[in-house]
């Protein structure tokens, strides 16, 4: 096994896209990863794309063979991963084996979602798929109320409070509005949160990330050769993935995502780091509460206090670990295939030192976390700057 | 890189089941898989699963993760791969990657459809997320219809008969009367399928496959150590992939599928291996001419020459080559997802010397072709046995 670096990285702006589909978003992406490598689509040779639901939200499947086309690669095998909202992340560490093995040198990394094309009642059920179809959104559940469950019994066995959940949203929307690629540039309030609109109890609309199109891409290289191609290559330090029970109901805890806990446990190892190596962080908010569990069950905090810390300003920008200094889902908008993908394009630019008004000082290692539906899958990677 | 070895297969019967859904269908080819291996659940370290369009089919995605939930699987990383008609044979060269680089030992892969809950008309609309939407089914040709513009051009190109298409689906039908896992299981001849009803002009019902539920699944390891499960581990001697334009109308020729050509002649250069040393293929005939046009993109047969030896009966069971024994995607039924990696329980089947009443005689090399939509993925497998 050889190391492995991001050499490029390319973004879209996330939000509302009326005016542009999915191949346009996912050509936006690609062609900025490509440029920011200084490579041409000659010299990919495999792509990994990571979407959720396309087939639902806009009909197509087989996006892999379509991102390959419009990016004008050659022939070459193309693979679109899904495993729901963390599709972008495991298309990542696929394309992070092909090269770490020596399989390949030029491995592009995809992800897209294009939402906004259907109805929120469409999308909500869309995303519905994440969870257990048969025994959990069949049986009346929507996919928000799963993590309610989780928020109400984090909230009774730890004390956590709604106020705190909603400063998780306010940190966030504080990133956000320091990204020109966030859909929502735009302070918010506890007071905002805790009086917006109710979604499922006791999550309200601002705890919850919005429905939003976008794209994200990556250029891997082995590390070896990354210096050819960029003065700063990131390395891939660990890559780990873990999977839990797809219900609620079969999970020894809905305190804890236990699939985080694995995945966070082995990235340490691989990486030999601790927690206290790590400068910025990308997590998975989906919802305030998801935050919370992330910094928990990543070892961050003992599990209980984080949700305390973190209103207690704790993680944010260029505080004690920053985190989510996109604007994470909440804030930065969360197009689903995309999502894991941009964490690590995030990374990358604090790692740079690219990362403008939400720089994270002297950031030298970052972390992406990355969660499938309501914990079934979790992927983890952390990140070092080499110089 | 090592070699890679299939030793367990695993399947369902193909058809209508209406009695089961997919984590039905999906454990019990996975547990057959196990079985055959001899190996239990807690061996497999990774996990790839196949299926194309579970999101519209039966409203959930996050498929690898119910599927390693639903076999027992310890935590591992679990991924699906998508593409298209093309997503089991993915789903395997992905698991054969895993473990030629290294990076696992047991890897199960698994491939899933359960396309019946829906309307045909339905699952017409969800199959065609395999063609370009913008570009082509949302201007209104069918996914079958876009089979029929390739069937077209052949017969004006070439001279190609619609009484030549029809002898691929009754060699097929034949091969499938002889297999206990075939939806169905019942001759008919040129008469009834020039008979059969028009569904896209020159294609009728009976030059197209079915809507199916079914699953099937592999168990590899390295090669090196199949012995150990099994007393006749069948190698795999090359697993190749490519890609083209998604639209037809991008194409150079409509006439070929040039990401055939392309997988399968850097298969053969893999392999080391020529044309006439394949005993026994299984091809993607997701509709008669696809048949025809993959015995020529994989070079058994010149252009245009494929159908008149298809109708002289050279690829019927122990004739010349012997060609989808299993009864072919016609005769055995198309569960989608399930399609490529059936293909290799097949010939896993025939190089065991266990295909009963349709076993290939003295067959020593294998070969799988899977093709996703109108051809913007291929995906082609040598096998071999070794004693």
């Amino acid at each position: 096994m050889r190391d492995v670096a991001i050499i490029g990285v390319g973004l879209t702006r996330f939000g509302e896209r009326w005016e542009h589909g999915l191949r346009d978003l996912m050509a936006e992406a690609g062609l900025n990863a490509l440029n920011d490598a200084g490579i041409s689509s000659d010299d990919v040779e495999m792509l990994f794309g990571g979407v959720m639901a396309s087939g639902r939200f806009i009909g197509q499947e087989h996006i892999a063979a379509l991102l390959s086309d419009q990016l004008g690669f050659k022939n070459i095998p193309a693979v679109r991963v899904e495993n729901a909202c963390a599709s972008g992340g495991t298309a990542l560490r696929q394309g992070y084996m092909a090269v770490a093995s020596g399989i390949h040198d030029i491995v592009a990394v995809g992800g897209v979602e294009k939402m906004t094309d259907v109805t929120p009642s469409e999308a909500t059920s869309a995303l519905g798929g994440a969870g257990d179809q048969e025994w959990e959104l069949g049986q009346g559940i929507t996919f928000p109320g799963l993590y309610a469950l989780m928020a109400k019994r984090h909230m009774h066995e730890f004390g956590t409070t709604e106020e705190q959940m909603a400063a998780v949203s306010v940190k966030n929307h504080s990133n956000a509005a320091k990204n020109k690629y966030a859909q929502f540039r735009k302070e918010i309030t506890i007071e905002d949160v805790m009086n917006s609109k109710p979604v499922a109890d006791p999550l309200k609309i601002f705890d919850c990330s919005p429905i939003s199109d976008g794209a994200a891409a990556l250029i891997l290289a082995p590390l070896e050769i990354a210096k050819k191609y960029n003065d700063t290559p990131i390395k891939i330090s660990a890559s780990t993935q873990a999977t839990d029970t797809l219900s609620l109901a079969e999970r020894e805890s809905i305190t804890a995502i236990k699939a985080t806990q694995i995945a966070g446990d082995k990235a340490f190892k691989a990486a030999k780091m601790e927690r206290k190596d790590i400068d910025v962080v990308e997590v998975h908010d989906c919802f305030t509460i998801a935050e919370i569990l992330a910094m928990e069950d990543l070892g961050f905090y003992k599990k209980g206090s984080a949700a305390k810390a973190i209103a207690d300003g704790e993680t944010a920008l260029n505080a004690k670990l920053s985190v989510n200094t996109s604007g994470g889902l909440k804030g930065c908008g969360h197009p689903v295939g995309a999502t894991g993908v941009k964490q690590a394009v995030e990374i990358t630019w604090q790692l740079r030192g690219e990362a403008g008004e939400r720089q994270v000082k002297g950031a030298e290692i970052g972390m992406t976390h990355n969660v499938g539906g309501s914990g079934a899958t979790a992927v983890v990677h952390i990140m070092e700057r080499v110089n």
